[in-house]
């Protein structure tokens, strides 16, 4: 595969989104054919899937951890398969919204379930394809909730889930930032935007495809 | 765990609706506690799960093989957290249309998948929950066709699958017996439905609860 593959983390209100528009205009001026994607609902039965997972509610009853972190490799294993591997595979860089460390620190970290399993079924889900590079913007929860609301609209089912629930979260995301050194960049989602944006080039630029 | 956990398994055709209701009712007449259930479908969110998988076609682009595996353990691992574990803990028998061997048959021999992956999977959903017995109605795939043509409606996207499809499933499910013969009661599901029936309640009759 000839393409890039980048993945940035962090949780709800980090600036995930913001950093992932910046990056993406970046990579186009530069030539490049770009992939904007995202995890869940990054595909037709991903949009159905994420729907059940974020808004089911008191619709569906509560939703089992296993079913739950079955539910988000299904809709990885379609993405990954109809649309990461295609686009890499003719050269494309994909900047992707979440991806397996979402899994990991959501699921693993925050939940019951245990971390080598879902990893497991998350690296099953996609044939074991991982980022080139993971961008984490690092948050502290109390933050990452004000500015939540600032942003107004509903609350979903995991927005509303409680302050220890994000701090387990965030110390997920470090966790395996410290294990992968190779492949995160940590930034300190406090900085402005085009500050943050600069590191990110900076970590980007050397792994563009020729 | 004090119930019985049945499940009954075979193509679309073979009868596992009728044995099932024979069933269910001679074991409500010895004053059991019954739940009748299946999979997929067997909860609201699998009802949901189960509408994607069988009858997305062409709205929802062509299904991932692994995203469909993880789609059907999803709605199990929810349907035996909230419906099958309960009910064997307070003691009822639980009787299910379909269950990990439907999985194992359609995904790993009918499909491209490896068979200890998708079983590994599956184990997960369910915490390694097992029937104590599977009843197989084994048919000709050509009977079980002719039979869904006589029942009538739409074929879903399963049924609509080639010959040879349904020749491995029926495969997958008699190797599956051989594996597991301790729990398996083989059955040719040409014979009439209270012959079946007869056979089905000599099993059943000496596993019962007290």
């Amino acid at each position: 595969m000839t393409g890039l593959f980048i993945t940035v983390e962090g949780v709800d209100g980090a600036g995930k989104s913001t950093q992932a528009e910046l990056l993406g205009s970046w990579i186009e001026q530069r030539g490049h054919e770009l992939v904007r994607t995202r995890e869940p609902g990054g595909t037709r039965l991903g949009v159905e899937i994420r729907k059940l997972l974020l808004h089911g509610g008191e619709e569906l009853g509560t939703v089992d951890p296993r079913a739950e972190a079955l539910l988000y490799a299904a809709d990885r294993a379609q993405h990954v398969g109809a649309v990461v591997r295609p686009a890499l595979e003719r050269g494309a860089v994909v900047v992707q919204d979440r991806y397996i460390d979402s899994s990991l620190a959501y699921q693993g970290a925050g939940r019951v379930l245990d971390l080598a399993d879902v990893r497991r079924i998350s690296e099953w889900a996609t044939g074991g394809l991982w980022p080139q590079l993971t961008v984490l913007l690092d948050l502290d929860p109390a933050v990452a909730a004000a500015r939540r609301e600032d942003r107004g609209g509903g609350a979903d089912r995991l927005e509303s889930e409680a302050a220890a629930f994000h701090a387990a979260v965030r110390a997920g995301f470090l966790e395996l930032a410290e294990a992968f050194p190779d492949r995160y960049l940590v930034l300190d989602a406090s900085e402005p935007a085009d500050v943050l944006h600069a590191a990110v080039v900076a970590a980007v630029a050397p792994l563009l495809p020729r």
